[in-house]
């Protein structure tokens, strides 16, 4: 029997990681790190950094192993991203195999920021469920969401009221979603927010958020978002990948 | 020059507590923790616990003072609950006026779940700048929306879909969100699902989530509401008091 345990590490600072996940990493047999290749390398150094400080004196192991691309340009979306997850089933499956030949024991995997939001680690547990015996639990982790109102000491939400979060392709897509006046967007491969008419919005905006490059702008719409996003294509520039997420207030 | 910080410590779970959080409370000069009085004194217990784990061997000290009680039956709503926030303003005042009579110095407030979540600190705090020299950071928590994923193992979102964060009184006077397939709903006093047509709704519910009263339940709406409600009057009996959280699902 596979325990496997999927811990949220936060979203880039050492210091978002609770005592419960590091209790975890250190009860586990195995820890398994994914590596994106390319120019995200960084992600994968923050959790080789995570588990060379909390793992000291323990018989932990580290597996590193290469996570499979999806076909950004696959144009069945929802098959591509089943077949991704399929594939990252695969890796999983090896890189457990191949450390406990026995199938059993304790994994951990440690996932950016929660592994409730945006990310599909549960989804492909689930998969393994079907191919061995695995038990799955969850390890909470600071969002990107709670990095973002903590950059900018501010609330989430006004007073007793509602909060969507959504991606940047349904803002584009479907313009500001009705029954909320504060929108987190998350997810956005380029600037959404331009598809908005932007009188009367105030915008909240963090890129790699508690990591040493956060860069954070806020202010009116209209004059704020072209500044967001000459700062978002120069960091982008600077990098060669760039993480944000941003806050949307109305009215 | 007063330097508060609003620590989140997650939602009752003392594993909950980042690295950050530690740090930030062992690096303060005055640690302050509400007093709410009467059936919650679970939740000053936790601060203390989690205070007295993590201060050992600092000068740290720490302040209890007791959290004015809001006019419940205010039939102003706003004015009631910012009335509210001035008396919680004047705690504040005179908790740091009387343990640090310079105004100066590093303050620490332990907050419970994330403080930019349905929390009125970060407010608070705003009306303390008006009154002293004070710079306010914040340093995030677990949610109750990641303690309720994590408990259920869930995703909080369906693959590239929006999620509405709601409160009960809002499901309940307003309905179901449009938008959002997910909904959230927090700060709900009954059981505003109720007020729902059940079919093709799916719930995951939780109570005193990450603490050692935690109960869970989960199903179709149809048959998992009333369940719900017992346990919950059940739970709110055997306590005097209950803290849950649910998450809707449909179609
Ligand atoms: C695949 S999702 C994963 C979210 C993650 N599970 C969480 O709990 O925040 C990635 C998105 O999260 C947001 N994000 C994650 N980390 C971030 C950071 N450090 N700074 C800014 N945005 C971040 C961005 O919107 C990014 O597109
Ligand atoms: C005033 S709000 C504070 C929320 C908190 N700041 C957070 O980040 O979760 C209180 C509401 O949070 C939810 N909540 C907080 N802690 C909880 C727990 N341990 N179990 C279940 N629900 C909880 C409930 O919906 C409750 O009505």
């Amino acid at each position: 029997m596979i325990e496997l345990t999927l811990i949220g590490i936060g979203t880039g600072n050492p210091g978002h990681v609770t005592l419960q996940a590091v209790e975890s990493m250190r009860g586990a047999d195995l820890v398994l790190i994914p590596l994106k290749g390319g120019d995200k390398a960084d992600l994968a150094g923050l959790r080789r950094h995570i588990c060379h400080t909390h793992l000291q004196g323990t018989a932990t192991r580290i597996a590193e192993f290469d996570l499979p691309l999806r076909d950004a340009g696959d144009p069945d979306y929802q098959g591509g991203v089943a077949r991704w997850h399929d594939a990252i089933a695969d890796a999983w499956e090896s890189a457990i195999r191949a450390h406990l030949p026995a199938v059993s024991g304790r994994v951990a995997l440690l996932v950016w920021g929660d592994p409730s939001l945006y990310d599909s680690s549960l989804r492909i547990a689930n998969r393994l469920e079907t191919r061995m015996a695995l038990a799955t639990r969850v390890i909470p982790g600071i969002t990107a969401i709670q990095a973002l109102c903590a950059a900018h000491a501010m609330p989430l939400n006004r007073i007793g009221a509602p909060v969507q979060i959504t991606t940047g392709r349904r803002l584009r897509d479907h313009g500001w979603p009705e029954a909320a006046d504060t929108v987190v967007v998350m997810l956005d491969g380029g600037c959404a927010f331009r598809s908005l008419p932007p009188q009367g919005i105030h915008i909240w905006w963090g890129a790699f958020l508690g990591m040493a490059e956060e860069i954070t702008c806020a202010g009116p719409l209209a004059e704020a978002g072209p500044r967001i996003e000459r700062l978002r294509a120069q960091a982008r520039a600077d990098h060669g990948w760039i993480m944000d997420i941003y806050l949307l207030r109305r009215g």
